[in-house]
């Protein structure tokens, strides 16, 4: 207990909530890192399939960065709608749910669900790549350092949102900084140099193609660049955690976001471009680039840390995301219910909890590999997109009210863009992980359903019907304490027994006549009256001595409960349970399915 | 249940304990088959260790076996004297403790139980050598089959004594009289030969030497020889599953045993010898000689599978030994009291069921390997061989009696011998695995004192002080019912705590003004006039506002009890369980190390 109090500090009062809210800059540093640090891998990603077909192929990568620049700007007015429109959050979910109906909602959901434990993945596996960029000795290392960083951000984010924020805003806001810098100072020096510089660099001789360059290529070169705008929904799933006015703010801090991203995004991509970088199995692109720009100084270091820590902030976003996800679905009865249940610092910590396990196991599943997991991550994203642009559209057509064209109109072409790369994702990358995202939406789907029809059934069984009498219960109880022998726990048993009035036999089976004499007149004595029966036991069994006796009790009177009062040792140590209470162990599994059966131990408490 | 019965008989009852008593045919089945089928293997040993120093070193195993057939002689001789003074049995445990003290009655009870452990998967290991030598195909499934054939074991073993004896007697007796055809033809016709011929054999060239041949190299073979005479003790441990006259039936069947394993381990030597046989990898020894007298046809695999079977009975007899051991040290409070019970077929059951779990561990540790295994059995034999003859010398020495000095002669000569060869053993296979054996004797013996002392204690804490009064327990109970909303679960709940007199209170944590107000009108309707008290709760924490008014009650009054009364959902089908009662696990984890707080579950069982 006092080790949790330490890692998640103090209990918080409900009436503390209101002060949780964030400001933009801290929204930003929270919600923003999911999106701009997709930079760190999106350029690298383009140039690993361009490269496919030769060195020669990578000038592609400007066309291509261009069509995603040009998703970003879509998705972005397309979502600032959304949040004017749905101020309380939820999303893609949300969205899904008042205009499409069930399924689309609940693939919306599980889409999400599975995107925000990829992210963590993700990120701290591109987040780990940078520092082993600079440190290549690490990066044997680099799944333990991954599991690291997650149990981390675990117990970061059950302290609670606000600290977490504050915790994470000043290095968010140092890694945009290094970036900035990182772009400026490259672009600047490029238009400068004025023509490409590639024969500088130790790596930048032509190599051949593998693969013809083809449609296919280019476009499978779009669809990994696609992890670029992910992260683009995560402030309107939030709105609710921004400072009065909510929408005002969490639609100005989309603004801030998207110009960020872009930028970082183009200006990498066309330095890339400039200097003919070609990806390495060892070290990233922007690590390249930061080496060409400010050579192996303090200043690359700032670079791969910044990085690092606005990737490592991109996984904790997802902290928020997931749990208050799961907690919307819980209260529609899609999820347990006690994924509801608030923790004792205002956060959903079952949510959090289950992120950290999923994403860790990803983790070393993938062995740390971010190449490998980009596949699941953009398929998963762009199915929410989908949804929820399409969402908005029917709304729009159903709802009108003003300016209701103009709106159509944007969210229309946010969902024809974002259903054309959807499908672009999907048909290139099916074969490379794709597919197991569809698998899992679906299996989601099913899950989803089952819970909540599981508990409507249980609703129905257990609601008290209104007009109707409540159902005839046995009035009597007897109390039954077996007794092994007499002494201290079992004596405890019966006078706890004999604090309520009613009827109360003690029972004792018996195997062995002079055992049986014995504890009959020690029974006289310490009994307090209470009466003992012996019961035969032909076939050695006190279990099967027991419980014929329950049984015939139960049948004689169908009119009573069967209270048994279970005499147990506690150990002082856990171990020490092996060497005690097994008999009573089977009595509870054998009587724990009996309809008026009622168990109860009483615990003697040993000292050593 | 049904299938239990079904795998393991219908229960008896004890009146029928003493017709399970055994024939002395019945008993040489169950009881020799340990000591016997070691002849499929010990030759082979001999040879396995000889052959390091050439082929023209085998000559050696005749003098080596000569060796060991005087320790037959000299065992058989001394456990007969074993079985007439104690006829209770017990083996070198009872003997040990009642003549030499604590430590080497333990040291004797740690020997015991691991070598009846290795017993099995010794046994079980060359049985499916002896297959895999006549169908080399299934050389690769040898673990696979070894585990089938233990499983097998502790099915057969819980289903009781007599019925595993009749089970197992017909290919007893099949398996000794085909190694004994073995022997006869094969020495018949040495003998009608005169002269060995070793040149007859695919592998009778000869090779040369990989060690000197050295006194060490000899004792070595004498040392792994000695895995020969294991299970010359099985007889006087269970001189109490023979009918009356037990200890002259014992011993009758003692000489039977003795008898049947000289000529046949003597026997195979001899044909080893005059065959010039060498040990193959693949084919055992006892099957490289059935081949030579019998080809290929039927009687050759008819003494395959004799001593497959014989080996897999030898497995079998440790089943009866090693849950005596530990009941008999379970009585003594060595071991759980748990080992000690009978199970339902005066069998002990716990005994079973860990013998065939550590068996089928240690066969897939040495995965199926004889060979690597043998040093283990040995000399955990031999440790317990050492004590009880030392404790009979003893014996006679303290209690004297009619022709004690030839009596002391006998166990003297048996304590010197059986001395030696344990030291033979340590010394030449120490690194060999014997140091394992030593370590978990070691580590048994604490075990062993831990447990006991552990009871003591326990002991002492609970024994009612006989001239004391009892000591003063509260008197006064409070009934707690925990209510989160008013349902027939919460309702059910109610009514078994109203079915006995006594102060209730329904106790339900006020999180939404609204809710509460529903939950207080419906209370009104269905609460049966027990008071309703609405808990705030600052934190917003269900558990933590239950937890102290809990504290509450018990600090105002240390005179009464606390009985929690939890209203509990019992679902149709296991796996509902995540989907409920999260909350009332965590109630119960927090109140169960309480003093005065006594928890019951009422379940309300749903049907779907």
């Amino acid at each position: 207990m006092i080790l949790k109090r330490w890692l998640v500090g103090d209990p918080l009062k409900t009436t503390q909530a209101a002060g949780q809210r964030l400001s933009k800059t801290l929204a930003l540093a929270i919600f923003s890192s999911n999106n701009i640090s997709s930079v760190a891998y999106a350029t690298e990603e383009i140039l690993l399939v361009l490269v496919l077909a030769g060195t020669a192929a990578l000038t592609l990568s400007i066309p291509v960065s261009l069509a995603i620049l040009f998703l970003v700007l879509v998705l972005t007015i397309s979502y600032r709608q959304i949040i004017y429109e749905y101020p309380e959050g939820g999303g893609a979910y949300a969205v899904a749910k008042a205009n499409l109906g069930e399924i689309p909602a609940l693939t919306a959901a599980g889409a999400l669900m599975i995107s925000y434990i990829v992210t963590v993945a993700v990120s701290v596996a591109a987040g780990i790549a940078a520092i082993t960029s600079a440190i290549p000795s690490l990066f044997v290392h680099r799944e333990a350092l991954g599991l690291v960083a997650i149990i981390f951000m675990v117990i970061m984010n059950l302290r609670g949102v606000r600290e977490s924020g504050q915790f994470f805003a000043v290095p968010t806001y140092f890694a945009i900084a290094a970036l900035i810098l990182l772009v400026a100072v490259g672009v600047i020096r490029s238009l400068y140099d004025l023509k490409p510089i590639p024969m500088t660099m130790p790596l930048g001789s032509p190599i051949g193609g593998l693969e013809p360059l083809t449609l296919f290529l280019v476009l499978r070169a779009f669809a990994v660049g696609c992890s670029a705008v992910t992260g683009m929904e995560v402030i309107s799933n939030g709105v609710t955690a921004f400072r009065h006015p909510e929408s005002k703010n969490a639609a100005t801090t989309m603004i801030w976001m998207s110009v960020i991203l872009g930028s970082l995004f183009i200006g990498i991509s066309w330095m890339a471009y400039h200097y003919g970088i070609v990806p390495k199995a060892d070290e990233t692109v922007v690590s390249q680039l930061a080496r060409l720009t400010f050579g192996s100084g303090a200043i690359y270091y700032a670079v791969q840390i910044g990085t690092m820590l606005l990737l490592i902030l991109a996984a904790n976003s997802a902290f928020a995301g997931f749990p208050q996800l799961s907690s919307i679905l819980a209260r529609d009865g899609f999820m347990p219910h006690q994924m509801a249940t608030f923790g004792d610092r205002l956060v959903f910590s079952n949510g959090i909890i289950i992120l950290g396990f999923l994403a860790g196991l990803l983790l070393v599943i993938f062995q740390g590999d971010t190449h490998a997991l980009i596949p699941l991550y953009a398929i998963g994203v762009f199915i929410s997109f989908t949804l929820s642009q399409t969402g908005m559209v029917k709304r729009w057509l159903v709802k009108q009210g003003p300016h209701w064209r103009k709106k159509l109109i944007v969210n229309g072409i946010g969902a024809v863009t974002t259903g054309v790369a959807t499908t672009i994702i999907a048909s290139t990358k099916f074969t490379e992980g794709a597919w197991i995202v569809f698998l899992l939406v679906a299996i989601l789907i099913l899950m989803f359903q089952g819970i909540r029809s599981h508990y409507r059934a249980v609703s129905e069984q257990i609601t008290l019907d209104r007009r109707g009498s409540r159902p005839p219960l046995p009035r009597r109880n007897v109390v039954i304490i077996p007794v092994s022998g007499v002494n201290r726990a079992v004596i405890r048993a019966l006078d706890y027994a004999r604090s309520r009035p009613g009827e109360i036999r003690a029972v004792y089976v018996d195997l062995d006549p002079e055992e049986s004499a014995k504890v009959k007149i020690q029974w006289a004595q310490w009994g307090g009256g209470v009466n003992l029966i012996a019961l035969p036991s032909p076939y050695r069994s006190v279990l099967g001595s027991l419980l014929e006796y329950v049984e015939e009790i139960l049948e004689k009177d169908p009119n009573t409960w069967v209270t048994v009062v279970i005499p147990e040792i506690l150990p002082a140590r856990w171990w020490q349970n092996i060497l005690h209470n097994q008999r009573a162990l089977m009595l509870k599994g054998a009587l724990l399915f009996k309809e008026r059966v009622i168990l109860m131990d009483v615990p003697f408490h040993l000292t050593r």
